[in-house]
């Protein structure tokens, strides 16, 4: 097994930490926010472009990868590293998510689910050993339990059972997966209930897995929700192992989380803002349409040198969105991933220079967020 | 006035050229083929990319930017140079072709055109004088007379009419245009009728402008009428000035162009068949969504050398296409665009090494067009 992480440090004034995961397809450096490749594409992008960016590791989603194009033809191309020729590491989620989200159109049972897909309506039948099966074709380097992300709120009798049931399929992932080269993920839940968080964490942490996620949080809960469950959860995974908090990618998420010992984020937000005409920067959110920009010749972000913001000014972008050119939606997702990427440098600058609270305060300042 | 065209070299076995257009934003090597970029972006492609791919002038249309973001902005922001940061030469055109295209929507006048617009309907007024305070602001290198692009078919009396007032809205231009820093082309009508193409030529060339366009072609007949008229219409021109054919970009077209002594073209073809999922290859076309292609993990065209046929496979771009995934328009467009430039590229080559007329029976026999 190809996959290790190393703990470099540990904050003295936060539980941020410093590391290195190591997989089949190179280093990760943590903590890290990881782009969303839907459909084995980071929309707009192309592989090249996120690699010139420093994109360390990408992920993609089974359940649509499963409908379009087919495990087994990515699988014929060499993998989803293949199919669409991003050599860097690749985490693909378990399809559980999608599916769940499909609300009426699914059924759970102790075996798996059953579900209607929202291209052509067919039944079809997601279980821990299918999804395994489907992960190991598209071969990423980390993959996923498959598991029940709950809906928030939710009453304790139903995150209870749904959590107990999560830990068996956890079991079953576990004795389905076979790949050495694959990193196979633990998923805490239990809701917003810490009792509940205790037992999932508890369960999976003696199945040993190599690397633990943290599911059910950003599903629509408050910041100060999520902040509480986290400050009671992530103490209860392994300290040697890497922590994954799934679903999150706004700047004052990604900081509270990594304040409290998460290691990996992912989030489609960066790019989907992207494509709605809205730029992070580090004076705050620009919605590029807005009238005032009509002759605003600067760019995006004066503060920022990435390619966009060093080449084309708010006054062209703001045209380009509001003549529909396709160029528009990629110069906002450029300058948005850019962005979180070297938030996340920065961020790790911080914990080796044993700043983070402090760039933390002052980012929150100049972006608009309430410091607390 | 920093506009000038060296002729180095005519064929021997047919009328086509080599030269070099000097321009304010760099040098032109001709027979060339240039992109369009409408509204101040050739679709989904960054100026950026469109350097790498040796693309020597772009299009800008200017009844699109006289409407969005209108000419003063452009103007503010340093000319659509500036605007959308590309520094080789443009050309943009003088709006007549859009504007008589809305049919109904517009009347002509010997004063100019009325219309209403195809963004919000309102009543606007295009003369040869606004036409060429537009264009000077855009400020593009090479600029276009004011003309009226008849329609096909038409009758002789309609054509007479529209020709004549073209070579009085002529002159009107010459008149108007003011910047030295731009040079303004003639345009040469006169539909399919010998005598009135001459008149239109003779006329014009009194006026000596410093490049001539041929217009009314490809607007909907045959090739073999395009090809006559082009037979008798080019000899009518200066030598020593550059000719350029408007509305062309297949590669038929562009050949039985360049050996009728053409020297630029434009069209929107290869961009806009590229979003529908067409690539033009050494082969022919190949049209991606075709299930044919489903599992095929060659290159869009084994032949190129373009950066998308050196990473990505038929069935990954099939599969964007079939999933609407924005990346899939963009790499049909840059390998189309890089297919074009390369096949002009070899035919300056060729009519170098006097073997055109060989190159071109190669080249149809492999695409897949009668070669006559």
């Amino acid at each position: 097994m190809n996959f290790s992480f190393d703990l470099h440090k540990e904050s003295c004034d936060c539980k941020a930490r410093l590391g290195t995961i190591h997989t089949p397809h190179g280093d990760i450096e943590t903590p890290v926010f990881m782009p969303v490749g839907t459909k084995a594409t980071v929309k707009t992008m192309t592989s090249g472009e996120l690699e010139e960016m420093n994109t360390q590791i990408i992920l993609g989603n089974t359940y649509h990868l499963h409908l379009r194009p087919g495990h087994d033809l990515v699988k014929e191309a060499g993998g989803l590293h293949g199919f669409m020729q991003w050599h860097r590491p690749i985490l693909t989620d378990s399809g559980g998510f999608q599916v769940f989200s499909l609300g009426a159109l699914r059924k759970i049972t102790e075996e798996g689910v059953k579900f209607r897909n929202h291209i052509d309506g067919s039944e079809m039948f997601l279980t821990p050993e299918s999804s395994m099966e489907i992960q190991e074709a598209l071969g990423a380097d980390i993959i996923m339990c498959f598991d029940e992300c709950a809906p928030y709120p939710a009453d304790y009798e139903y995150i209870k059972n749904s959590m107990e049931r999560t830990t068996r399929w956890a079991k079953r992932c576990k004795e389905a997966h076979i790949r050495e080269d694959q990193a196979l993920f633990g998923i805490v839940q239990g809701g917003m209930y810490r009792d509940l968080r205790e037992i999932s964490a508890r369960d999976l942490v003696d199945l040993d897995f190599p690397g633990y996620a943290v599911g059910g949080l950003s599903v629509g809960e408050p910041l100060s929700v999520m902040n509480e469950v986290l400050d009671y959860t992530v103490p209860m995974l392994p300290r040697n192992k890497p922590r994954y908090l799934m679903g999150v990618g706004s700047p004052d998420y990604l900081f509270e989380a990594v304040i409290r010992g998460i290691d990996m984020a992912d989030c489609v937000l960066p790019t989907r803002i992207a494509r709605n005409g809205t730029a992070m920067t580090s004076q705050g959110r620009v919605v590029i349409k807005n009238a005032s920009y009509k002759r605003d010749f600067t760019p995006l972000d004066p503060e920022c040198d990435c390619p966009v913001c060093k080449t084309y000014s708010r006054a062209y972008i703001r045209h380009l969105f509001n003549t529909d050119e396709i160029l528009g939606l990629r110069l906002t997702t450029i300058h948005n991933l850019n962005f979180l990427i070297k938030l996340m440098e920065k961020i790790r600058e911080a914990i080796k220079d044993d700043c983070l609270m402090e760039f933390k305060d002052d980012f929150y300042r100049k972006y608009g967020y309430n410091v607390s």
